[in-house]
């Protein structure tokens, strides 16, 4: 675990479901190995666009088991942990470092507002139980339990918790994290940041659905920004700006999936009440894909 | 079901979970006693206050299991019913049924916005799934998905959604609920409206948290509003009004939890990381319970 | 001062603005005539409906002197103050105490928050500069400062600060008022609030911007609460509840304006940018002013 | 105006006010000295820092007069410009043009929502109103008006209408404006932004209070951002984000008038009833203060 250096690209899988209930191992572990071919650091398995909050246990798991059995080591699978209990986030990150996982993404789940007391009593728990790098994520869109500034510094000083997914839209926030845990905790990108500035910022790299769709791009801009070749990162960057764009203005998703869909990948709709992406969605997403040679 | 007539004073029934995710049946058993004892006209299992969002399926069935038990058809059981999945509610549902429920209290939760085409289909699938009488449940302080007007008037077309009880503070939607379903959907309060005003708008009654510590004089301040004796409704629930606050101002599920363990019944603390009653608010609750002859 | 007894209904009177920039004096006589002649027992001039916060310092002066004209004292003048620093809200009431106003209806405009100490700071400082009854006006919808429960408190402690308009759509907050001031301060409904159950709850009376439009059905209503035959008041109180429904859906002031217009008033638009009402809008105040016999 | 090209650091002056409302002048002109001294490239007088919302319109008048003054064409003037009105806005902005101004700064305040056409509209009118380039300013923090990436579009076909100056904390917006509106509208950056990451967009420069506290860094950061030096500008911008976190977290006019003073500047306090720094603040300002030399 000491070792472990999560950095660059990491696509937030779909998780394609039959209308049985069934994940297809198929198409996922397809998705996977391309992905991987086309040049991606990990797999995040059950983040937003994974559909956590609409699976059951028994699914989640599968998702995981064979996503890690895709990856076959080639790179780190580092999955999603969400609960609105200690109990539930912990029973679930040892059955994810038992099924062969390199690392949590813990999200807490909330129905009443939690103090920072609980928020860090949350993730110290699901850290102390697993001998895996732990990455907070924290999404004030989607849920309803934020991290502030002190329950982070705080949980910064847990061991094996090394890094911070913040999918807030304020990327400043991003800076006075940094600035605030000096060197203990790094900093991941989500799709609502510009991958480039967080870069800049001194990121690691980014967690985020639209990297399923544009693997090679987001790669390259990975590369580019390591380098420093900010000129040419920025060229890249406004063009692949596009693609999370359309994905703030439709649903997570139904966006990946319909984007998924055009290129081959018959991952399905989003779990109902879950509308699928719409004609007008579809065409927009079929515009982007194709202005950047994704389709 | 075509004669099912809920109406009165439903208490929200705490969840009582031992450390080892146990449900207390003993003091389950004996609150419900002491609540149909006290004149209530019915039972909620699974609400806000039943900690719905935090227990697995399994403990969510055991108390539905216990207070069905408990009520031996003194009193209707409206059970809880809330997922982020259509298939997961109607599984949830027909469960509630078989084990012999009267109701169904129908709640919807979210991640990602669900647009109103999603919220009508989700609840008409859990409406079809039971032959029995269904009460939407919304709360846009807590959940993600809010029931609009339009939404509603749909919803009231299904034979079997009869009821709705609506928690957001805005006591003038609730005339504008009943001014729209034209008779074909009843309304309860929530302990976030003022259950006399309600009850004045043409209400059935309500289903709240605080009936649990407070039976006996919520169902006096029922049978007042019923027989329009407006003066006396009045004074007690000026009173009575206090408990709502002190309720609004705590968590609700740790506010009710901590007054009935100081009524001497332990059904212990919220599921962690929820934080317990502080001293302060024990204190609060105390004195508000003692005020009110309920201590 | 002390006898001053302000209760009933106060119609939120519009601010009829020529295109020149003049506040057309005769339109604005008339319509305070009318009003008197049916009944109501106050005018309200600068209110939210009266677009206070669109009109410059000598626009909002010259309104106010031609509804004091036009009352001659049959009726109290109760005037909008409304700033953003201490010292020009007292310069206002000052004026509007000059100009013979009966009462004063005192918001807090602001651009940054401002914490409780200031709030009361401003509040006060306007009682102290006037010999008149003080009425708060909150409305959290669409001012940027609120007015918590423990600075009303204080505030009910200042002499003259005599009534509490609140604008929330949280009804219940009204009654935590209410228990709150034991007596120091009264309570008055806006057009979010349903008039008949604030009355059951021992409020006041409304000030309102609908009231322009249904005074005589709205100033039947109150009697029907202050004899507390509440059977017939809601009966009533349902039809008009249209009324506000419709004046919540379109922008408030152009929807006065707009159903003036109907009647017969020529108060002409909104003030630039704000758009006028709408074909549909028109088309909805039309019908149910109509179902209600105010056309 | 054809040849007009803002660029750079312009600091959000503050307004100074005597306890008399007069503005204090000797101040105000030493600030812009020493400002224009340590090397900014423009003046901005009646931002948020400014505490327009404050300022009666003659004390507006008087700042930009003795700003305008003391710049003596050394550097540009662009003026705040705000209202509710369209007609008010006109006649500022003419009168900001007649005092010598070189651009306007243009908000748009509202009491109740604008849909789109109505945001358009007042711009548009404010814009041809003056033969000056105009600067959009959007604050979605603490205006109730924000403008849509559609209505921004719209705007930037106004010749005049040349930079948006966007103070959410939205740091991807940034790229949204500067992709949809291909290079008629330029972008500055706020205090809520990170400046280095802006500047890597394509952003011309930051209107901004922090600014009038550290000028020197301030526009040193600027050179190493068009210089290219990324990793220099890094460091310093670390440094620097401190100063933002600040205000951030205290009342943004109450800060910067407080670490003027400490600076030796006696502009006094904010404008009641917003609350002077308080002890607490004023400590970590010195300390901020210090840590960048800046004190």
């Amino acid at each position: 675990m000491a070792e472990a250096d999560f950095h660059g690209v990491f696509p937030y899988l779909v998780s394609p479901v039959a209308p049985s209930g069934e994940i297809l191992e198929e198409v996922l572990r397809r998705l996977c190995d391309d992905l991987i071919a086309a040049g991606v650091q990990g797999l995040t398995p059950l983040g937003s666009t994974g559909e956590f909050a609409y699976l059951s246990w028994p699914q989640r798991r599968r998702v995981v088991e064979i996503v890690v059995a895709a990856a076959a080591g080639r790179v780190p699978v580092v999955a999603g942990v969400a609960s609105t209990t200690i109990a539930d986030a912990v029973f679930q990150a040892r059955e994810m470092a038992a099924l062969g996982c390199d690392g949590i993404l813990a999200a807490l789940e909330a129905y009443f507002p939690v103090p920072d007391e609980g928020v860090v009593a949350y993730f110290t728990a699901i850290a102390e139980a697993v001998a895996l790098p732990v990455v907070l994520y924290t999404n004030p869109n989607f849920q309803r339990a934020d991290l502030s500034l002190p329950a982070i510094e705080r949980l910064s000083r847990v061991p094996n918790i090394r890094y911070i997914k913040d999918a807030s839209t304020n990327t400043g926030r991003l800076l006075s994290i940094l600035n605030r845990v000096e060197g203990r905790m790094e900093v991941f990108a989500a799709s609502s940041h510009i991958p480039a500035c967080v870069m800049l910022l001194g990121g690691k790299g980014w967690m985020a659905g639209p990297a399923c769709l544009v693997p090679r791009q987001s790669v390259e801009l990975y590369q580019l920004c390591r380098r420093g070749d900010w000129g040419a990162a920025m060229d890249l960057q406004r063009r692949l700006w596009t693609v999370n764009q359309v994905f703030a203005k439709y649903s997570l998703a139904a966006c990946i999936k319909g984007g998924l869909e055009l290129q081959g990948y018959a991952v399905g709709q989003p779990l109902p009440p879950q509308p699928p992406l719409a004609a007008e969605g579809r065409a927009e997403v079929r515009r982007v894909l194709e202005e950047l040679g994704a389709l």
